[in-house]
């Protein structure tokens, strides 16, 4: 099989946005309101997340139509979250990808309410999906609701939070990092081979991928806030360092956090071929996270 | 039938308490993150909601076991709800109910957190529950996530803020009320139904019971900002007319307001005898809600 990884990202892209697009057809949500979803969701984001789940659910079966909501729907969850940290009493961050951050742009309030909106809307998408049967709903509506709440991505974020300006090791790390980006780069992934009826083992083995993808891609962007170059990233470097922040090069050196960023690609690797997806953009799309220049 | 509606009230009370206690047993939540949701969850909340969903239940079916667990996730969608509302960029409360608000008892990045944990996990609590079928779970789904989003309960408060210092018509208002608070209470009460296997024409009848019972809900609650006791209130009054607040007093006067009140009882009476009803706590809610002093 001969794969073009950037047409591939590219065409999936594309079809998240239409797809998200269409979702707020005919909604009767007031107008500021879903000016302020659309903001963020259309922002300049680069769909991973989507892309996973379809590249997940390729490698099995066919024709993505019958993913393509359950995609937007993660799509939503991870703009929310961007949203909410964004926000003053978080991050404080004014700009995001070059634009203004949804509280800059709109308000605080609204961008509080556009982040709790795009968080339930989330979960009306994949509830009332009618290529869905009610069985696929309720697992994904389990996992999805797990990966993103108190014990997911909201405890890293937490976590990530009280961790600062504190020693962390490599365990307290990856512990913050597989809760913060890895519980919904996990949902991605075993939410597509569900959806292609993958058996338990297989998707196990799909986890375990999908746990070292999500902690390459963080040493990634550790590494590239060394060295990488602010025009690319879209945001200046050198912020972890100033901020003393724990992050794989302050813990292990640039060599060292590439070495590592070596080490999840090889489990990553091992972990896809245990679960027969190697022949599959999930390969291409690992070398694409660590080589990434932004 | 002989009903006792505060003994009903007092041991509906006890029963959601009970049940929101357990479902954070041996979970994995952080712990400053799971004090921030309990801590509101635990404030005194008269669990109105719940309540409501249990009548409804119990108008037509026996053990309300079933219900518990949906009852629960709705009273931390109420909650989450509370919170945001209370934050510095939206209505900037200090106490409620007499105690701190949650951000000014933990900080706000905790409170917003806190709010977006208990909105995941009350999808996640029904998603997960194992006396329901899946159909029931995604009926109770999209119910939930379509009442309480952005063309819900969320579209209520922004339509609330952005009508602050406008003058607003009775109809306005009643737009208002009926998502801000009337999207919830018309899910406790046709979510109930709904699991007592009631009909479709039947439950028809509930929802407009459920629609005049927020209108009433709100209409005393304006009155009580006039006429009522701050004790018994637990917080000021007179500053809805300090604030020109549209409110059913000021648009209609007092007295017009509480033969505002009569009529709207009138009507959701009617609805529960066409739903064939009023033999329930759900006539004695009705009057409950019209009468209270607090």
């Amino acid at each position: 099989m001969l794969r073009d990884i950037n047409a591939y990202i590219s065409s999936g892209k594309q079809q998240v946005d239409d797809t998200l697009k269409s979702v707020f057809e005919n909604k009767a949500i007031p107008s500021n309101l879903q000016q302020s979803m659309t903001y963020s969701l259309f922002a300049g984001g680069k769909r991973l997340r989507p892309i996973l789940l379809f590249a997940s659910y390729e490698a099995f079966a066919k024709d993505k139509n019958k993913v393509l909501k359950t995609a937007s729907a993660l799509e939503m969850i991870h703009t929310y979250s961007l949203i909410h940290d964004d926000l003053p009493a978080m991050d404080d961050d004014d700009y995001r990808r070059g634009s203004l951050t949804n509280h800059r742009k709109f308000d605080e309030a609204t961008a509080i309410l556009a982040g709790d909106s795009l968080l339930t809307y989330s979960f009306e998408l994949i509830a009332t999906d009618s290529l869905l049967s009610p069985e696929e709903k309720v697992y994904l509506l389990q996992s999805l609701s797990k990966a993103s709440g108190a014990e997911g991505m909201v405890a890293g974020q937490i976590l990530d939070t009280e961790g600062e300006n504190k020693e962390l090791t490599l365990k307290d790390l990856e512990q913050i990092h597989e809760l913060k980006t890895g519980e919904l780069i996990s949902f991605a992934i075993t939410a597509g081979a569900y959806l292609a009826n993958v058996d338990k083992e297989r998707i196990n083995h799909l986890k375990d991928y999908a746990y070292y993808l999500g902690l390459i891609f963080q040493v990634q962007d550790d590494i590239l806030d060394v060295v990488g170059d602010p025009d690319k990233l879209g945001k200046p470097v050198g912020s972890d360092e100033a901020n003393e922040k724990s992050t794989y090069p302050n813990l292990l050196g640039l060599e060292g956090a590439k070495k590592q960023r070596d080490i999840y690609e090889e489990k990553a690797k091992t972990a896809l071929e245990k679960a027969n997806a190697s022949d599959s953009y999930l390969l291409d799309l690992l070398y694409f996270f660590g080589q990434r220049d932004h």
